[in-house]
């Protein structure tokens, strides 16, 4: 099958598996385990995971990555609690409304133009605490790195764990592609997750290479008491989870994370250097991790897709964004800047 | 690692991955394509799908077994509706109350030996319908084949549709390991599910050598207009759907289904005759597909445990539940009635 | 209008409203006081109702029964759970599933033939604790009288609430009639309720010749630490709430519970007096409430109906329910058995 | 009891029952009739509410005012769908998350600065149709009067509700006051409910003189088909129906709606003229309906308060509300005022 048409900037998701994680699923495909994660391969990834992220944390495997949001809100709240996050938040605008099915929770969004959300964001939603006729507000739910790829400092998270311990809430983080921003920040996962007082963590693997597979880690281990049950009763527990377990092990045990995440983040500066010195191209971010986003001539925005896939960030602006992957080579740079230049030049 | 240990007779997804299976995954496994199943992997299997249940036919790929037929439900009913299953259905035991979280619903039970459903058997629920006080009967759910291992006919089944027809409701058919049934029916899968008046299907591979992935599959296309909605708000949108997609087009295409489950069923025939001989064992239910449901002693389970894996169905009568699956072999099956031959003597 | 056509032993919730009640909401309509329950009244009425029930319990105005039910349960448990009832519960069968909509549970329903729970009923769902794949049971909800008439003894109740302490789970009450229960037993509603073990009561005036008022009463003041919440996100918070509060204070105060639920409950007494001995009239249950049922020949319902309005409780066995009310007379009583005894004559 | 410090501009639900409601309910106090709503004073006052609303109208009573919103939201979406509302909507701010909980969607709210939607505003939220990742925007539903105390004009309503059929949406209006809109306008309810293109309609009493009741009016009655069934599975059911259905009849039929609301507009006029003038006031909102906003120095608000009971709306820009009710009187206004004014004096 001829999949070229679709190489593209659209999507970390859009790639497909690396070569070693495809290797740790078949060393696994080996006789009979038992079922929905009471097997060597799970434990073995629990393990591994505890050796980044602390010993006293707590793992659980789960399927998709807003499955770990959703989950890891369910673990923290009741219905009547409320959920500030930034009004680009992946549970907010990606999820069709997963959270308010699954928690029948409210999420109070607060606008914030590089997708960070700050105490000072923040105070708008602290109030009404104690009032029946208000959602209470309980958790701080931030993405690292966030949507429009930019990264937070250790400094900046605990800000908002003091905030939130302040008023009895928690610090939730998506970290879909926790990774990056590992990278991006050069620092280990725990100095800015758990050191930095986050509870509760969705960390992912699925958009730097793995097949399938995300995680839920409890920083503090008497919030997951239920989780088993949560993650039955929402459909996010796995029949056959060795095969979630093999490719986590292979994924931290080599360092693979790393160097997927190392060369996506490399990719996306490149593709920043190439772009941002064209005329009509105006970079609209930071850019800290594996996106760019990029405001650019709505007439060659077709012409482009056509070429190289990818999504329109803003409509009304002529905003776009460029996700690079672990599978992202040099050429694809060069060639898409190319293709940039040469439609730009015929504006 | 060594997971000898494991083997035995607990359940078929303890199995793991059929290597054609693997082999699908690698092959999909090259350069990009849009995530959530906008890929030429996926569309190909639908199309393959469709060749067997029906060109009008609709298909959507989930992630679990319980989704699947979590979002079937969904699609049918509204929160004051009520499904009627028999008590055994694993809806209504097995999947910690996803049922009544997701959709809001009641299941409406009853008592059956064999684990089927009837008309008659049905009948004390078909009341109350416009009543405001109650809930409105709305679906019924059968397993193909049940929980206990007995397989519907195609005259059953219909039985149950004209009912469902004539009362205004709808008949869902939980397939988890529908390949079982056609095997033990020697019918092709059109025959036994659209044919015979099923609405929505939920038709897995997991327990038959899949990796992971599941579908639903509706036979009138009207019922599945939101079901891309309610598949993303359930968190069953896998990202790199790819890799379902491949699988089934190769599980069906080559004819995979029918071997993988010709032999789990061979193998339980096998594990009949060699068991129901000894005194001591009292086969409890039609050995119809892959499962066997025996009486053994009570002294006995523990030490049969130990040396091969598998569930007690039901501790007040000492009844045990033996599955086989694609990788069973007639050596384990062998050994196994050995062990229990003279751990049966020693009593 | 003429609503004598009404008059007959369809529900207790058809007779009107006890004058006293009436006086007490006109008594109570004075000037302002701040809505949702921060009044003189509510205040006055939660003190009675302590003075009842025991100087730590937590009282809370609702405004209907399935409400009082519904956030009773709301408050035991987490979706995952299990509620064990009756098969004929109110909760299970006259709710429209309202506690499966608001508290996302399973409700684990046992037949009984007399409308009560026993340990020995109980203990087949009293198993697959911790147990991922099966909700796990938390609550025990049993109905005071039972919706069949009958009244559970303390003893019967201690023996439930000692079964869910062992269990680590609650004792819930569904007290929509409780106070003919209280008249019944002749005991003080502490003794049956709150030193019987009960966790939380449903504890209703509506049925006893309120306009509308129902209360949830918790025995152990930390569960009720977020009753205030749900019971506003569960659409049960009245605005005006000192009417509720103005009629249980009335109610308890001046002991007119005692003086309807006595009366009712005679009447009731008489009822079965008066028809039990009339050939073809089998009474199926112990009348030691407001209700009498009866089996009656199928074709003198209808007729009977049309001058007395009841409900038929058991299509297939021809049964009926009789209730009782606050201003039943015995001049109704009478007539009623008059007309009864001419139809079977004429049968 | 001495309710007078009570008395104030916190709420027009603060206030009392008006004594021609009283008489209601003790003119329906006679006898038994149907519980639940099939009773003759139910019917009467649907034929009333069709009257003024259109034959064609389907007509519900409820028991609160979240319950009337909660229930039209209800009926018009599925869980996946959006409503899109203005960020003071009370189904946004003060209804603790009913929505999210009992509908399961999500709320796209719009900061407005006078309470109300336009089109333009609106605007930002109508995009992702189709797009299984976003939740689909369903419903507009606005406030008439606002929470702002301002009024909707006919045209204004028109253009939403044009906007609305135009993406396929409904348009939901809130009114729970709304006979205060219909004095404001000096416009009958229907030219500018159903005649303006609203679909469902929240129409209040509570707080304009009932005791409780509120009611859902479809005016597209096929929208109405599966109310019954989630009225009851919300806990909306009230059992002694007629007295809900008694007092909307007198509401509606002695013109009592307008008298008590053209009273209640007529006082925040008064009000206003009276503050207005003061130094150090300054009224924030148009006074169209019964409620007054005003910025008042921070100082005098807890000493204001102590005589007069009202509540702080943005504590940051020391704004308060005052409302008026059917039973203010112009001693009210006039002692408040020179309270204020000499509290003024002495800032």
């Amino acid at each position: 099958m001829n999949t070229d048409i679709f190489r593209g900037f659209a999507s970390d998701n859009n790639a497909g598996i690396h070569p070693l994680l495809v290797e740790a699923i078949q060393e696994a495909n080996k006789g009979h385990v038992i079922a929905y994660g009471d097997d060597p391969y799970t434990g073995n990834a629990v393990r591994t995971i505890k050796s980044y992220f602390g010993r006293e944390s707590e793992v659980f495997f789960v399927l998709t990555g807003t499955g770990a949001n959703v989950l890891s809100l369910s673990s923290l709240i009741d219905s009547f609690h409320g959920v500030i996050c930034a009004e680009t938040a992946h549970i907010n605008v990606d999820e069709c409304g997963a959270p308010e099915k699954f928690c029948n929770c409210k999420l109070l969004s607060v606008p914030s133009s590089d997708g960070k959300l700050t105490p000072a964001l923040i105070e708008r939603h602290l109030h009404g605490f104690g009032f029946e006729h208000h959602v209470q507000p309980k958790v701080i739910s931030i993405s690292q790195p966030t949507e429009m790829g930019t990264v937070y400092t250790s400094e900046e998270i605990r800000s908002l764990s003091v905030l939130a311990k302040q008023y009895n809430m928690f610090l939730h983080m998506d970290g879909a592609r926790l990774a990056n921003a590992a990278v991006s920040l050069d620092l280990d996962f725990k100095s800015f997750t758990a050191d930095a007082g986050v509870d509760v963590l969705s960390f992912g693997g699925t958009k730097n290479g793995m097949l399938f597979g995300e995680s839920v880690i409890f920083f503090r281990p008497e919030l997951a008491e239920n989780f088993k049950y949560m993650r039955k009763q929402s459909m996010q527990l796995a029949s056959k989870m060795r095969y979630i377990g093999a490719q986590f092990h292979v994924y931290l045990h080599t360092n693979l994370w790393r160097t997927n995440a190392a060369h996506a983040n490399e990719m996306a500066g490149l593709l920043f250097r190439k772009t941002s010195i064209l005329p009509g191209v105006r970079i609209t971010q930071k850019v800290e991790a594996n996106a760019v986003f990029a405001i650019i001539p709505r007439e060659i925005i077709k012409p482009l897709q056509d070429k190289y896939f990818f999504y329109i960030w803003d409509e009304a602006r002529s905003e776009v964004r460029w996700m690079t992957s672990f599978d992202t080579t040099t050429g694809d740079i060069e060639s898409f800047a190319a293709c940039l230049q040469s439609l730009l030049a015929a504006v």
